[in-house]
């Protein structure tokens, strides 16, 4: 991740929503920017400061999730805490992360971030993680569900906790950096 | 409610984690006691406090989950939250969902709580509502998810938030004060 032409021209989106996961946002996105990649947190609306669950990182969204697109994008991802839980409830949020999935971009989520993916009903069929407390939804979702630290199915990244960061965060870059997984995409988003 | 016979010598489960949803601990708990019930905390150990995640209420459990059965109760209360995030992680909390719900004894969770009786596998068939975040956990789990602010299915009391807690609290003790809805009965437990 040091070498900061590795996802040059990569645009990437982070969803935020009130009390995430302070390491599961503030971690990727300082990786994928080491990494190069230009970064927009996407939020319910413009220019509000969301405040992590641990009062520890607090982050200003750049655009409303309601005036983008996945076409602006390569690739999406999905921090945990609280914020997924109101991430779900955000029709916009869940558009974005349907349609990244349908393009076959890379989509990374991590803990409860995987929740957004349950309500944009493409989990049919995949191999995740998440932390535990919400296997039982993401299997009832159609997604078969496995304890490891990272785990990557066809350009779906997911992870537990923020101690599985490190492999998420590598994980993550390396697959944007592959871009996307064309033999799944189900159609243009 | 003001009635202190209606529920007297019933005995009364509420399930505790840290994080519940303040008055839905509260409120069910006074409605309950003022009803003439008699009323156990069940945290995952005893004697422990737990706070609201409003900073308003802290109940002390009484008894542990593990160490309690389903036949030692009439009733089973699940309050909302945070805390059904972690109850649903508690072996000993679902069985007692799953206990109550096979017994046909009335069972009532409000807000985030039906996410326990998801993983106690009790919902195939039944109608409830909860908060909007969780409906698609609850349909993917087999439920028939409706937007009322009380439902009312064989001994199923569920609401969806604080708002509508005189609602869950009038129908809980009307629940309770009809007793086991043998019809449903698959076992004793």
């Amino acid at each position: 991740m040091s070498d900061s032409a590795l996802l040059s021209g990569r645009r990437v989106a982070i969803l935020v929503e009130d009390e995430f996961e302070d390491l599961e946002l503030s971690g990727p996105l300082a990786a994928l920017r080491d990494a190069g990649a230009t970064v927009k947190v996407i939020g319910p609306t413009a220019g509000a400061q969301f405040k992590g669950k641990r009062g520890q990182a607090t982050v200003t969204s750049d655009v409303a999730a309601g005036s983008v697109r996945m076409k602006d994008f390569d690739a999406l991802v999905i921090p945990g805490g609280h914020a997924p839980d109101k991430m779900r409830m955000r029709h916009a949020m869940v558009d974005l992360a349907r349609d990244a999935m349908d393009a076959g971009k890379p989509v990374a989520a991590i803990c409860h971030g995987p929740w957004v993916l349950a309500n944009a009903d493409v989990l049919e069929g995949r191999t995740v993680t998440s932390v535990p407390n919400i296997r039982r939804d993401l299997e009832n979702a159609g997604a078969t569900w496995v304890d490891e630290e990272v785990v990557v199915d066809q350009g779906l990244v997911t992870s537990r906790t923020p101690d599985d960061l490190p492999a998420f965060c590598a994980k993550l870059v390396e697959e944007i950096g592959e871009g996307r997984h064309g033999q799944q995409a189900r159609s243009v988003a």
